[in-house]
């Protein structure tokens, strides 16, 4: 199956199976905006938890917070968002369409690449066997011509987003002659900065309101609270503070579903340590996100690192942890060197010395700052498409299962009771009056056993017990395994103890060790 | 003490110990906004577990969602929020502030019981033991006269409020020549209505963005999603729908700390069931509700309902769970039989059929609705409150002791080595790295055992350990319990079992059996 098909469907079934319904719905929707339903908000409080987890229990050095998503404007300024967070947008007169100039020139540069890729494609077809390709790519007239033609367009683009330089921006959209996929025509009007930051207004005073911004990021709720923390937590460097939470961002070109929302969620931890020790901390810190992805079990040859090599004017390091999707390998964790320079900004623009006293060194000094990012609902993607399976079965039907890691999967246990009468429902339902205070269970008696199994296999249930006539007998229920398909018949009162230690968030962190 | 000093004390308490700081703070702070510290981020997220795991867990018909903060703008014309959730406002000429009309009024009105109050009191120490406060209501003239006053003003006000009439509320403060608190003024401008929603500007199309607000309820999410819901988690009637979430109220006059702030949480259930038995479940779920609260163990005579007799239009009936704050009882709850209202609106300014296929009766209908609706920021603070102990101890010192629910403490076991040396430092963090998977540790070596307990007691940790030389011996610790400060010698190896089954969540939901 075609890779776009695969997501296609991963799509649909989010919303058939109650992961993710597009927002407002009976509205006809609101663009790129998502609500979580009953199974997703589930497997994302679980991934959530498991990050928590991972940062604060696990580290000794490591502690939460949870800031508001408002926060004093200046701190925008102090950031660079206010001046710097922008998009360079173009519109087209006949179309009424507004378009990123960025995304319109980055389109034409993969033109050029699919033009020289057809190239190949038609010699490949023409000379047969006997075709080289490095050969061709060195020699043809026209491949030179479109190469040529791709890098020094590159090289302008590479050089208008300098600054950025919007005049140059428009030039080459003109000299390129990119028209519109809509109207077809080239009547373009100027090239504009467009911040990505929402903002609104505070209060209601008789001298006015105060503009607010919605963060874009959570990064920053640290940095003005990390002394706050160090403080009243007596937190030494080297320590760090996480936190879970939205952040905004109003993007023009909002795509492939969750992973690019206006309003999405955050994992941030930035850990502060000693000036010039920073780049000894980040390896460390790429290993140990790695360590924590790699726990799911989704396998090592679907993630990978990919170095920045232009780095942002605050960063003196930073990598993606990239992690395979249907459409390509894509960023879902950041890692960065990021400095001392938030920290500087705040305490130049706040006019508040934010020092951190070392006892061991008897230094004052701004620390050095490694951050880990990663997006929730990027994360969720990448998990439903790697869970994702269409297994063919050996009476020739096909079963879709969520392969979910069971601690992340929305239930935990699916009871049933064989038929709805003969006090079988009473005693599934006795079994989950048990279990139900420690994981999620469901409980089901609709439709054939057969259906039932499908149902859970498709919200990724790692575990379904059959409540049969003899259970009223021998105290035992068929455990059915969600991978394998088997089934053991096994005590009812072993059930905890099988199955709580494998669906605990505990079972994940225990890898990390 | 006095109440005003006890919250005085709560307030810095939360500063200092790291549970609530004021947002943005070296900024100066925004107004009614407040971040989470590291010890105020965990009992928040054990507040929120505790209600959502009683609701999804414990009930088989209810699910959760968790749908954005964004919504089609059009969800809140339906909802009466763009046209009638206000404010009405006035501003002094001269001050140039700007106040609530509703709000002076009814100080002016209290006013009035201040001064029958003051009457009272100056009889009583007149007339000494023979003073009959009845009577004396009854009979003296300047009480009765006052009263006319109290009364008069609040038809009036009541009357105004109706509607609301603009002219009408100026009209009563300048009749009752209310003075601006700041200019000592009578100079006010005319009653403005102020909507309470903030809102902001969606995308950037050609043709204009879209205005959309910041929810300021997350009861509409659920309302728009619950077919969604009903569907493809295969509901029925009766059966509920749990949501956590943010939400937004510009508030005039924010007040009391975490008590009213601009950026709130929610935690709402909202149960459909079928038309004409709400006034069945409404009981139910005052109980439900009531006895969640109850297994918190704060004692019974700090709650009570507050049944509204008059309703909102869209409501039955209605009903808060009021707690027993500083500053007098507080609702922190309310319980609402909201009709249909909602899903009949959404169904109107839709233009969709939203209705429920009843596979029981064969009908179709738009159910009825009871909401559960609690703020976890309030919750948090009546926690808090309640928690708050200064306990005189035998030496004459007084220790502050935060007597949390030992499920809700943010750390639930801190460890310390009696001395920094001798190998005790690497057997308490042994010790933790048995224990960190299930529970949030702290290691503790800085300072005397006594100080480490204080710190200890001071953010609610329930258990504490101390390591010895005997410890490497025999395989003992010190088990030290916060509320009674009795100690035990127990194993390490039975360390698990005494704390964990304690401090887990599970263990407060099996109180609401």
């Amino acid at each position: 199956m075609a890779q776009e098909d695969v997501f296609k469907k991963i799509v649909s079934h989010c919303k058939e199976y109650g992961f993710v319904f597009p927002s407002s719905e009976i509205y006809d929707g609101l663009g790129a905006v998502y609500d979580y339903g009953q199974n997703g908000v589930e497997l994302k409080n679980n991934i959530k938890q498991y990050w928590w987890k991972a940062m604060t229990m696990l580290h000794e050095n490591i502690v939460g917070i949870d800031s508001a998503i408002f926060m004093h404007p200046t701190i925008w300024k102090a950031s660079g968002h206010v001046d710097a967070f922008n998009d360079p947008l173009i519109d087209n007169r006949d179309s009424k369409k507004r378009y990123r100039a960025d995304v319109l020139i980055e389109d034409q540069i993969a033109k050029y690449d699919e033009k020289i890729q057809k190239e190949v494609e038609k010699a490949r077809k023409r000379f047969g066997d006997s075709f080289d390709e490095a050969k061709y790519m060195e020699t043809s007239e026209r491949v030179k011509e479109a190469k040529e033609k791709r890098d020094n367009l590159h090289a302008r683009y590479a050089a208008a987003m300098q600054g950025p330089d919007l005049e140059a921006l428009k030039q080459i959209i003109l000299d390129e002659e990119i028209v519109d996929p809509i109207s077809g025509t080239k009547n373009w009007t100027d090239v504009r900065q467009f911040n990505l930051m929402f903002s609104t207004e505070m209060g209601a005073s008789a001298d006015g309101s105060m503009k607010v911004y919605l963060r874009p990021e959570t990064a920053q709720g640290i940095f003005v609270n990390y002394l706050n923390v160090q403080k009243t937590g007596r937190m030494k460097i080297p320590f760090g503070i996480a936190q879970i939470g939205k952040a905004f961002r109003n993007e023009i070109v909002a795509r492939q579903f969750i992973f690019r929302m206006r309003e999405f969620e955050q994992m941030e931890m930035q850990f502060f340590v000693q000036p010039g020790t920073e780049l000894e901390w980040f390896p460390k810190w790429k290993e140990t996100r790695m360590k924590w992805h790699l726990a799911l079990g989704f396998g090592a040859e679907n993630y990978r690192f990919h170095d920045h090599e232009k780095l942002a004017h605050y960063a003196n390091a930073a990598t993606d942890i990239e992690f395979k999707m249907p459409f390509g390998f894509k960023e879902v964790e950041g890692i960065h060197s990021r400095t001392n320079f938030d920290l500087s900004q705040h305490e130049k623009f706040s006019g508040k010395s934010i020092k951190y006293f070392d006892p061991q060194t008897n230094e004052s000094y701004t620390p050095y700052v490694i951050e880990t990012s990663i997006g929730v609902d990027r994360m969720f993607l990448s998990i439903m498409c790697h869970a994702y399976c269409e297994e063919k079965l050996e009476n020739g039907e096909t079963r879709v299962v969520l392969k979910l890691p069971a601690a992340l999967a929305p239930v935990k246990l699916a009871v049933m009771p064989l038929v709805k009468k003969d006090g079988l429902p009473e005693k599934a339902r006795e079994i989950i009056n048990d279990l139900k205070f420690h994981f999620n269970c469901q409980y089901d008696e609709k439709d054939s056993i057969g259906k039932r199994y499908r149902r859970q296999d498709a919200i990724g249930t790692p575990y379904c017990v059959t409540v049969d006539h003899d259970t009223l007998n021998d105290g035992c229920v068929t455990l059915r395994f969600r991978d394998t398909m088997e089934q053991e018949r096994v005590k009812i009162s072993d059930l905890a103890s099988i199955i709580e230690d494998k669906v605990s968030i505990a079972s994940l962190l225990k890898k990390l060790q």
